[in-house]
């Protein structure tokens, strides 16, 4: 039984992530902070967990942390993760952090986006990317585990096989994003006000969303081995629902595709991996919602390659492929918990 | 034509009462104020009315409103209006004000729901309550109307009939009411954070919603030849839709009630009312929304009397009503703008 | 390992039983049928199951569903229950049928509310009404479970404790409750057509809801002590989301009531029930959604008791409620794959 | 006063026609048609009209029509108005067609994507595309109009300035399209059954979608100049919401493009287009959600532009843009009836 900590408990994230663990039967929730003054307890501040837990929450402390839990879950905004996670790493507790801190691995990269300088080199250089699907083999011995953005899951996962077989141009990759509004976090604000969003579909950040930087980092990773980087053009859309993320992918092959045989790629590429489901359907972020799949699949329309890809923001954006990763650095069978 | 002010442009209600307005051949909206810092465009705040009106708002100042406005809807927060009042009146501006401020007769009745003093207790005793199905005689001639609340609206046009026949036990009055979230205002707040009221049902202020003493109060008025006042139990819920309000009422008859009878008497009450539709169909919401109507039923069900009425919270709860009031006031068919 | 039927696999209740069940350590979808002409693999019935399961679908067969299940569930329209349930105890099957078929005693009633005559008084007499909280001691033994409909549980659950204790006026029980529009099946009709049902908020079946005489039955079940029979008004509405009931139930008390010893009374009463959630709290749909969780809580406002209640009409009120009387059944802890 | 006949009175279109020429001073609704047997009242079929109109729907007869009505706007499904249109036409009504039966120029293209042959050679010939913003001068002498599709309209008013000043490549054009439910019709159908589509987003018709032959004539012909044809790339999308098309267009620039340079263009190119709104912002659906604006706005992202388009696909995608064209058809003022 591993001793688990929630670091930054009050979002949805986090929510999710101890829905999840509380089935899980290697580990134990032992110790959750929060940046609230009070020290709400947790089917306080999360009441669909009244009846499972009653856990209170704690002030951050990082020798307590380290007292009580092996590993901890970091549901902490941007920039907050920096000051937390050299402290647990000192004390020898491994971390899986969902914010952006460690996914960049340029710290000037990470500065020219999140407007801040990156103050622990050190933890950057030894991050692992946490998507399993294509990092598998690094993660079981991470000590610190930059968890995949929701967005950015989507995308990679969708267009990974196109890129790592060269297939297509580089640097005329259209990718237009649809995203539930529990994707923008628990704190109301103008744009996420119910008479506002509700009943309306708009684009916002276009052309500086901060997930343009890692899906451009990893899909290179992923290609790099024909040495030309990726330079992808996303646009995100807030759509009226709550969760789930919808990416429609165009792609300017380099040769004449054929669509069966783009389909069998995917089923090949993804062929071991239980959460990702490649079907000539068109997908629906309904039938990911709630689940830790990914769906996708791959059309040719006049020329272009066309991939359609969906998963639930929340589960396999977010807490469930940490679940996923804690599987897979604790030794546990990939799908614990999480079917 | 009319000049007019609206005071407090920034809300849902004001927008609405703009558009409507700008469609008003006896309206001339001559200036805005909001109480922001900046002096924003019209059409800045209210997108939707770009193309239509780029008037700027200014802070509010009586002298500037009284030079350019015969009549000024107020759409203040309560309390606000209290301020606002009086120095129009003594300017000679006319005033339909969209708060609660002088709706309660009762100056204490006020304070103790409201929780502040009134301190307008001259402008309190000549105000006209604004609801043109109950008080029509009264409101050409008014110099200040209290535009009534979504929820009394709904509630008292269901239930006067009733009370005005003296059918029913007057302090065993049940209204289970319904409303869209635009009804809780434009500024974000957690419990309308879209990730936490969509796909969500709630009640709330069980017991000690503002607008029960206001139904109270009409009611009582509308039955006060019988003397005994009425006294009902009021439950607000909240629905996961932009607009609308639904109130399902159960009221116990004085004597055995016959349904085609009750639906006869409703017809025969609102007979001179083009904004109320009685029918024998169940309504609606979205039947109503976007029009100045109120749709309403009766039926008896196990010897209860139940009345099922809505209407759009923004319109016939508020802006809507408001133009009717002033169609009133300035001698325009009542309908004018409003269909 | 219990072999596990679904005779009726294609609505939503089945689905959640399904993705319940494919989580049951002690439970095996062995079979599963469906009346539809092919037979559809059930990941293509319910993609969301897609990755879980891909049994195909049969033509309903007792002697095949004898033979590899010791159990069925039942996912049928009303009446059609009627066809299968001989059929299956007659080879030993035991039955969890979620249709109304068995659910009313008096075969007169049935036929008065569904409009069919009872066909299987033997089963009819047999049944167990399979609500845990109020049932558990008959249901491990059972053979034939009328698993309760989604309405009815939340009011019964909502109301025993009044009823049992004696504390309310049996004829004078108003339930105004509402639902979600998966509560209306799988079927598309223009009702619950999107564009109809969005945005809307209405009320349906006034005075004529099948649920009334189930709910009159099990409650006047509770209170058999003291004689009196339960004569409830119900009255449904629709709400524009997908899962939850909520009730807002007013009963007259017998004595002036307290509202803290009432809680207190349903918090004792509701002691040893690990999906029952008192609270002072007011209860929002969204808070027991997509779980096995009745939240509720009792106020007192002028004179009368109110009880807010809801739960997942699919689970809680349909799917969950079902595996829970499996696991009674079986032998199995109570929360068996339902927390 | 011109009157006007309504054919084919029952789906959305035609719902929000009437209520707009109901407030139009210079038409009157003088006949209804409908080919349901019964010959249901118009308030009957449309709940939300009543208290404005009262007409009983007749089955279709052309004389009747002719008799009756000066114009007749046809709100029927495809391949239906060509049953229709020559009776009327041969009787001297001028027809503003809602459907896509005289959209197509080339009969062989319409066969080919509606799997019909056109029997109407002689009115397809004579049909003027009823797009104000682009054809003005053709359509005040126009006795057939060919009212634009709701995609279509929002694709080519975006892309229009693009392609007249022959700024982009031509076969290379992404339209990423989503769309609210209205725009699927009244007829319940599983993919619109509200627990299907709610809360779920997802692609349809992906490569095969009607609207894309006719957003490339129009495109082809607006850009006649420079010869070469315009093939666009079309992908439709289902939003969780009534009403409203948003459209991401992903063009690529034939030299580099300057941001403010295009705003300026596409400013400068609707100058006289009342209904066309050019800004700077980000367009939402709410906000040109039940008006006849066109919202728009144009970036520069990576060296592909953008532009991003909104309107009600109702009104400015069917109702609104008819009525439009009716009041240049009859000599109104182009905004009559629709501000």
């Amino acid at each position: 039984m591993t001793g688990v900590a929630i670091v930054g408990a009050s979002g949805y994230a986090a929510r999710e992530l101890m829905r999840i663990l509380l089935n899980h039967p290697g580990a134990r929730i032992t110790v959750a902070t929060s940046r609230q003054d009070e020290s709400p307890r947790l089917d306080a501040l999360h009441p669909s967990l009244a009846g499972r837990i009653s856990l209170a929450c704690q002030p951050f402390n990082a020798d307590l942390v380290a007292e009580k839990a092996q590993v901890a879950f970091l549901g902490l905004p941007h920039t907050a993760s920096l000051e937390v996670v050299p402290a647990l790493r000192a004390r020898g507790v491994r971390v899986i952090d969902l914010s952006a801190d460690y996914r960049i691995t340029n710290a000037q990269v990470y500065a020219d986006w999140y407007g801040h300088t990156h103050t622990d080199r050190e933890g950057l250089a030894e991050a692992v990317y946490g998507l399993p699907e294509l990092y598998r083999s690094r993660i079981p011995a991470a000590r610190l585990i930059a968890n995949p953005g929701c967005y950015t899951s989507t995308s990679i996962l969708a267009l990974a096989p196109l890129v790592a077989e060269n297939l297509i141009v580089r640097n005329d990759i259209v990718i237009d994003a649809k995203s539930g509004v529990s994707g923008a976090g628990r704190n109301p604000k103008p744009d996420t006000h119910f008479p506002e969003c509700n009943e309306s579909f708009s684009a916002y950040n276009v052309g500086k969303h901060r997930h343009t930087p890692e899906i451009d980092q990893v899909l290179s990773d992923v290609g790099r081995e024909q040495g030309e980087p990726v330079e992808v053009i996303f646009t995100p859309h807030l759509v009226p629902m709550d969760r789930g993320i919808f990416a429609t992918i165009y792609a300017t092959p380099r040769s004449t595709p054929v669509e069966h045989e783009l389909l069998e790629l995917y089923r090949s590429f993804y062929a071991d991996c239980p959460f990702i489901r490649v079907s000539g359907r068109l997908p629906a972020t309904k039938e990911s919602a709630h689940t830790n799949f990914c769906d996708m699949t791959v059309r040719v329309v006049r020329g272009k390659i066309l991939v359609l890809a969906c998963l639930d923001n929340l589960i396999k954006g977010a807490a469930g492929v940490a679940v996923q990763n804690f599987n897979l650095m604790f030794d546990h069978p990939e799908t614990t918990a999480l079917f």
